[in-house]
């Protein structure tokens, strides 16, 4: 066997063999097999795809190729969540809260942004104090305590993939479903739950830019879970509009504490809701609509906010204290309609530029900059309202931000939140 | 400008411009961009192909990375001959000399084997003495004396496809008419003659398998020939079968003494009769009828073989002392008929393992070791009959060299030699 003759198979439209692919990424672990074959083989299997068996053994060499987490100390059935990535996705910080104040145990591993802005690990740097590593004893102590631990992935999980995204990030080859969904699921798994809910993003400000692409990426991660007795559900969830009002780390942190409180974006606030009604009926065994009426419930009785508090407060974190730049610039209309469109990408692009993100691995993130927006899609404006303030005290291209909110004379369709569920 | 950008350009089978190209180009000589990039690039290419502008672009880039042999100080037109490399491939040592007898000048450079044999260079190393370094003034005062030189590929030509052609040939991306056009032709064009004949071999033992690639190819070198305002013609040749009847180095060299004293394999002594017209049909813009006259001429009363002599002794060489392994070991046939096939791939294959070509760069040929052919396709053979001579001083596994001779019971068709001529 040698990597020439299985670049050659893949480049050819041939099934690489379950040998072949362990072969592959044994010997790139190992530095037998090179970074200039390795990005070959990639761009090759990103043009002429995988068979879903292909997807499936790659994942579990991956899987392989590192330790996985014991969660067995930690009684009942243990649920984990991974969002695909979306533009403001504070999710987990409203989501987590909620499912543990209902009942279900989360052991949850976190990283780092490698968009244009922060990751969940970054976002909880925000907090003053708060620790994002724990011992292993800490964090399993914590869950059964609390029901809730979130620290920074650590330890040798998935080395494979660390390599391999480090890689692709830098040759073009991120595009392909099969190397997202053995990436993905292949840290999911090492990750220890019984039991996955997949946030697939669709839209202009995620990466699968459309439904069918984020559907056949869900139906693979789907089956690789269930191929490992591992239930997995997938919802396909809009990402056309930032998600709630704010992107940038201590401000997102922030505005999850206003969604617990009741006061948050409705539309985020219901995607919420319905993603930790999924979390309940995973780790319940009960149906979506039971799970739903519990986490309403800790929704309107403030237990999911108290959750939020205690679980930070557990890891060292004062709510009190998250990272804000006190200046702020306000983005002023200058017409009157209702807001159409909101350029999510482009907006997520201007605040890596304020520094909400790394453009490069060793960049630092500023915690406290990025934007808020006091309107979202369709809410009337009037000219000369504030629609946004831009938290930096760096000088800014005023019209950049202005230009990201289009304002039509006539309200749009409603908006989708989910477009389908996977499982 | 940046090369992810131009990868995912390529990935997504959009045209890269002729300034993305240069920038490639320059930037990959200058190591900004990594081995890594370059063979995810190299893969988009051959996956997604290339126009013919961006085929055109990248010949010319690659040409522009180094220097130009300038053949000005010699008169007349000066006609290049490349071959796309097959088994057993002597031509040149039967074809130069009979061409050069005719009054038509060559000032030609070869490369070493990259295939299972030896490349021309090597080939010429058997002989002892032979030089194939000569100073520019050397070169050109003796083509300008006898017509014909042949020497190693010196100083800085296309430093740019030396170093893509050892990328692709350990990335699986050696396999595509856009990336083999522009490392042929920009190879040609640096070598400074006025005039272009293109060998492009089709069939079992060639690069190209079948005659729909072998066009493709020899078009894209012809339309790139005449970019460049250099008359270029290809002929798409039979390579099912050896050229000639041996296969190594020192046998190479002796059997094309053979063909020139009018004693060779028939069909092999036609085609170099045919490519040597197209050569003297070009350099003296004659027709080829015309051109076949003198060529047929020259062969017949044995100036073609002095020439040989001449511009060998005159590089140092003695055809006397041409390097032979003594022993061989006869394959006897096992059955009466009529040679139906010969395995010409596995053949050559066969001599790479007894050392007649390399398997890494770094290694050392044996000039001494091969095959040699006692009957040719379609030859009746009776049991017993001596078919083969291996030549070597090592052990063989006899019947792995019985099988490659296919012996049927009735007689194949015909063999064409020529398929195409594309101009």
């Amino acid at each position: 066997m040698n990597i020439k003759d299985i670049i050659i198979k893949k480049k050819d439209k041939k099934e690489l063999t379950k040998e072949e692919i362990k072969y592959v990424i044994d010997n790139y672990m190992n530095d037998n097999i090179k970074d200039y074959q390795m990005s070959s083989l990639l761009m090759a299997i990103l043009l002429n795809g995988m068979t879903f068996d292909e997807t499936y053994n790659l994942t579990n060499e991956m899987l392989n190729s590192g330790d996985r987490i014991d969660l067995s100390k930690i009684d009942g059935i243990k649920v984990d969540k991974h969002s695909t990535g979306g533009v403001g996705d504070k999710t987990s910080f409203v989501v987590l809260p909620l499912v543990a104040a209902s009942g279900v145990k989360i052991a949850k591993m976190s990283g780092r942004g490698l968009g244009y802005t922060g990751g969940t690990i970054d976002k909880l740097e925000s907090i003053s104090g708060f620790k994002i590593n724990l011992s292993e004893q800490e964090f399993i102590d914590q869950v059964n305590n609390i029901n809730l631990a979130l620290v920074s992935q650590s330890g040798n999980l998935v080395p494979a993939d660390k390599k391999i995204y480090a890689l692709r990030d830098v040759t073009g080859t991120t595009d392909s479903v099969p190397l997202i969904a053995s990436s993905i699921m292949s840290k999911k798994l090492a990750s220890g739950a019984d039991k996955i809910l997949l946030d697939v993003k669709v839209g202009k400000g995620a990466f699968m830019k459309n439904i069918d692409d984020a559907r056949e990426l869900a139906k693979t991660m789907v089956e690789i879970g269930k191929r490992f007795n591992k239930e997995t559900v997938a919802l396909l969830t809009n990402m056309d509009y930032p998600l709630g009002n704010t992107i940038g780390n201590g401000l997102e942190v922030e505005e999850a504490i206003e969604v617990l409180e009741g006061n948050g974006n409705k539309n985020f606030t219901n995607l919420c809701l319905l993603l930790s009604s999924y979390m309940v009926s995973m780790g319940k065994n009960i149906s979506i609509d039971e799970a739903f009426d519990i986490v309403r419930e800790k929704f309107d009785n403030k237990e999911g906010l108290k959750k939020l508090y205690e679980f930070v407060s557990y890891q060292g974190g004062d709510l009190k204290n998250i990272k804000k730049e006190e200046n702020y610039i306000s983005i002023i209309s200058n017409k009157t309609g209702y807001i159409n469109d909101i350029d999510t990408l482009y907006l997520s692009k201007l605040c890596n530029d304020l520094g909400a993100g790394r453009k490069k691995k060793e960049d630092v993130i500023n915690y406290g900059v990025g934007v808020k927006l006091l309107k979202s899609i369709n809410d009337k404006v009037n000219k000369d309202d504030e629609i946004m303030r831009v938290y930096t005290n760096k000088e800014i291209d005023y019209n950049e931000y202005l230009k990201t909110v289009i304002i039509g004379e006539e309200k749009k369709h409603d908006i989708k939140l989910v477009y389908e569920v996977i499982k």
